[in-house]
């Protein structure tokens, strides 16, 4: 894992580097289980399909002190940091000031952020509450959001989102141009119709003759069938498919045909 | 928040006492986003109930060192800490023995664990990967698994489940009673059919008002009806009515009439 903030800037080779990144969901309704996340799912996959590899996640509650002390921890670690929350127009939307004070810069009106919510919002709408949204911290540039117009922003390797899925995935597109990734995570998908217990041994010892290709194993349920879903991930083609010939064999072995789902 | 993790056996008043958690997601596939994580709504609900605050969530992947420093750093700074995932017999399964680890203890047959997995297992099928779920660190004590046997277990304040919700949640269910909770927390929600921008101000100061209670306004759409869904939280239901008055007056005077939804 590189640990190097600056790192992606520099790539010049996309062989043997792992891009990394973390994301922060922020918000009390989060972890009181009122509203379900639905923005970690889809970072994952897309960060994956570009070569960036979600490291970690952090859900925290909008507590100032928490939100910059997590924001300082993980952009020194990760490559890139995601944040989705808490940039609205309410008291509770403290993301942006709290990125400011993270880095140590003025939290201030971004000239561009007001001429957008100007022209979105009619004659005297756009109130104090709402111009919060056109606040961000110095020397930050945007993030575009075609939906709703109140902005992102990325200062540095940290990028600032929206909360809402649908805003949040229509910022993402917007900044996916200014992330470099590594060599994308291919994956492939066996499904086994053995108990995990079953398959354990053998795909062990699987993954200590690839120890380059990271082997999961899923159980299902599908009625009263169950089985184990076995996903194998690598950045190198071919060593994906040896492993997946290798896998395939073992589950041959104890007597069952496994079935090549992706 | 309190931070002292032995706490909660000794709490004597359920008054002025938050007792904060901690969820840790261990997995892979819940950062690739190829699983979709349910534990984390479930966790934070039940916790609710029973007054644990759920503080923080860590999705980590299964790296050794990251769970085993993760959990060290959560363990000290959160009265109970809840771990899912990575509890099964393949090689990818490492919770059990990075708990043992983090403790500075060895990772040993737990013997009950043993006779539950022998009386579960017809003969000859508990072989060396099923073993390794009778696997705990010494000192542990057991968690009740009803659906699929191999249990989960308590060391201290952290407590380690399976990541198949079904499974997570009967273990839930299991461990309760050792839980030692403050003051429920209650929430009252209004539904308002006024744009975000426009409640913040009096939403703010409504928070002023009533520092103890906590406010999050969450924007919903409905069709093409747009609103607001205010929740209010609090340990005190006094507070808690009194500022949902306030709040209620506040949207009215902005030529709206609040939805009372819990």
């Amino acid at each position: 894992m590189s640990s190097n903030p600056s790192a992606p800037e520099s790539l010049d080779s996309k062989e043997n580097v792992t891009v990394t990144a973390c994301l922060m969901i922020i918000g009390n309704e989060i972890l009181s289980g009122r509203t379900k996340d639905a923005n970690l799912g889809f970072l994952g996959e897309q960060l994956n399909e570009i070569g960036v590899r979600l490291m970690e996640v952090r859900v925290v509650p909008d507590i100032e002190a928490v939100i910059v002390e997590t924001l300082n921890e993980v952009r020194q670690k990760f490559d890139y940091v995601f944040t989705t929350g808490g940039i609205g127009p309410t008291h509770d939307d403290i993301t942006s000031a709290c990125v400011a004070k993270a880095f140590g810069v003025a939290w201030s009106l971004h000239p561009e952020a007001h001429a957008l919510l100007k022209a979105h919002y009619a004659e005297g709408e756009l109130n104090e509450a709402r111009l919060r949204m056109a606040h961000t911290p110095e020397g930050a540039s945007l993030i575009e959001n075609p939906i709703s117009k109140a902005p992102g922003f990325q200062m540095d390797n940290v990028f600032v989102m929206a909360g809402i899925p649908r805003v949040m995935q229509a910022m993402f597109e917007s900044l996916k141009p200014r992330l470099t990734g590594g060599a994308p995570v291919r994956s492939a998908t066996l499904a086994v119709s053995l108990p995990e217990g079953k398959i354990a041994k053998g795909l062990g010892e699987a993954q200590d003759r690839f120890p380059d290709v990271e082997m999961g194993s899923y159980p299902y349920r599908n009625g009263d069938r169950f089985g184990v879903r076995l996903v194998l991930r690598s950045v190198d083609d071919t060593r994906l498919e040896g492993a997946v010939e290798d896998v395939a064999a073992t589950v041959r072995a104890l007597g069952d045909e496994p079935v090549r789902e992706s």
